[in-house]
């Protein structure tokens, strides 16, 4: 099948899948008969390209590269489509939104999904908002339109934990999951333990780009919250809102209590924590946890992310993986593409 | 849609997946519309019984409790027939082989499979022999007759090993996996790093029911070769036999080799490993490595299973989970049935 694509955003995680996506072309063709044109791409900020007949995907990311911008494709028919109008107007039957996250309103994303589904377009992302705040309503609106919405990569990037969860765990009856999703905060942790303060682990990671110049939405818990509301409502059949999470962040920790762990045959790990209660309600939080050396979670270290699955028949599974970076979500995106065509492939047969 | 099962075999794994069956059947159906009859089960040992419209899994759990036997389900119209016949004859379309292991002939669950996709019969088993010896086969003749056949309990039992790699991490590009395969033997290891000789630990394992009274199959490595091929071969475009893995067990490690391990910050354990080579080539092998503490796998411990998948795009993932044990591999043998429902149901719409 051969699938006509737009990506809306160009930013890392859109160049990380389009990459990926010119150097396997051959094998996905080959081996999942996964066939596909870019039909189209619009940034707000790099510009808007669009040719019904396919972009040349290679050209695209060299003059990225090179320019910062795709407004030098001057073959392309159209180049001056917002990115609704690329949306709705192109011939492209799946929509990659990876334009950029907004934990609070979800916008512009969420009209991009809205709008996507609405118009019978399938679509793929990796951004937390619209899926944090709208999943229900986003997956019912899909149910309706008879498209596919998928959003691996919206908890520990492209490690497999949302399909782990729906897919390879189904009927093993989830009771809690629990878990390390930021690589920030977890980085940070794990200096401290090799002696950094709190500060000058914040500022080392300041400068390997894992923390952001304003580190609050990382440090604080708000990133992991967004993440624990999705494991919440995707998995454990919760309906939760980023209020509903009792939150807590790293900043309190100082190199006394890493140390007053140790002794303990502890470490401290920012743990997002989701679990079904003995009355059948569900609750989420996110918060430092002092967790024991033996437990698969305490060996996860730097900007690595896992989370450990408690279910009835299987016991504790734990999966570890990256949680962010350019290839990682990117791929995401790809995990996401191919679950769509390895449904919509079952039914051609 | 409604399926007839009959199982062929009905030792621990068959009554661990009857028990979970029994208690899931109604989520089963709402949840993932996955709805079943059980229409015979013949063991060599404990009886057959057959009826076209149904047999009580509840009675039949409840007879080989009290009696050892199923033959004591005196309403079944049908109590004589052999795990031949019973693929053959009766009206089921899924067969669930779970009959005795052997990795040399992989006999008489190799031809139960082939007789039951012969006769245009879904397979799901967790019977290493037939697949060690004969996936290639098995999958082409299925292919053929357009049946399901599933094995995800071959390897790690209900944890997700095959299926991560297959769906999970589809164009991630898989370059290794290496991993602790084997709980008794890393039962045995976990016992030894807490001052246990190799023969106090094993008589540990034997006392527990991890290790059998002959435990070579286990402690040289044998159990542990088989799963390797089977990775390779289904994960990594591999064609090996057990002839083909390079092989040494524990039974030569002693506590002065796990002492100076520990002064390296290391730890020893039985690492089944496979990976592509620069030449295109596939390598696979069974023996005690050294693994730094620092490495997801040092932490392993006990019974307890773990695979490591290396790739392209997303670095290293692992998963962590049991190995076996009753309830993880019947659990293995339910998604695997829910894996081919999945299938043949989007099919349907």
């Amino acid at each position: 099948m051969k699938y006509r694509l737009a990506f809306i955003g160009f930013g890392v995680v859109g160049q990380g899948l389009a990459e990926i996506m010119v150097e396997s072309r051959d094998e996905l063709k080959q081996k999942y008969g996964f066939d596909f044109d870019v039909v189209a791409v619009s940034d707000k900020v790099k510009g808007s390209v669009y040719d019904p007949n396919g972009l040349d995907l290679e050209k695209l990311l060299d003059l990225v590269r090179k320019t910062g911008e795709i407004t030098g494709y001057e073959e392309a028919p159209h180049r001056d489509w917002d990115s609704l109008k690329t949306i709705t107007d192109t011939n492209a039957n799946v929509i990659i939104e990876v334009s950029w996250t907004d934990l609070k309103t979800g916008e512009p994303a969420l009209t991009h999904v809205r709008t996507a589904i609405e118009h019978g377009k399938h679509v793929v992302l990796t951004n937390k908002g619209p899926i944090a705040l709208a999943v229900r309503e986003l997956e019912e609106l899909a149910r309706q339109r008879d498209v596919k919405i998928r959003y691996e990569g919206t908890v520990l990037s492209g490690t497999p934990a949302l399909n782990l969860g729906l897919k390879n765990l189904a009927g093993a009856k989830i009771t809690r999951i629990q878990g390390i999703v930021n690589g920030t905060t977890n980085f940070i942790l794990t200096k401290m333990e090799n002696g950094f303060s709190y500060e000058e682990a914040l500022k080392k990671a300041q400068e390997l780009g894992y923390a952001e110049a304003d580190p609050t939405g990382d440090v604080e818990g708000w990133d992991a919250v967004g993440k624990i509301v999705i494991l919440t409502n995707v998995l454990m059949g919760g309906s939760i809102t980023n209020d509903d999470v009792e939150r807590e962040g790293i900043t309190h920790l100082t190199l006394k209590d890493i140390e007053e762990a140790k002794q303990e045959g502890k470490r401290w790990k920012l743990i997002a924590n989701t679990e079904i209660l003995p009355d059948g309600s569900v609750k989420a939080s996110v918060k430092p946890v002092k967790i024991p050396l033996s437990h698969p979670l305490a060996s996860v270290s730097g900007p690595i992310n896992a989370l450990t699955f408690t279910t009835k028949y299987l016991g504790d599974v734990t999966i570890i993986g990256p949680g962010a970076g350019k290839l990682p979500t990117g791929y995401a995106l790809l995990t996401d593409l191919l679950d769509i065509h390895r449904e919509l492939s079952s039914k051609e047969i």
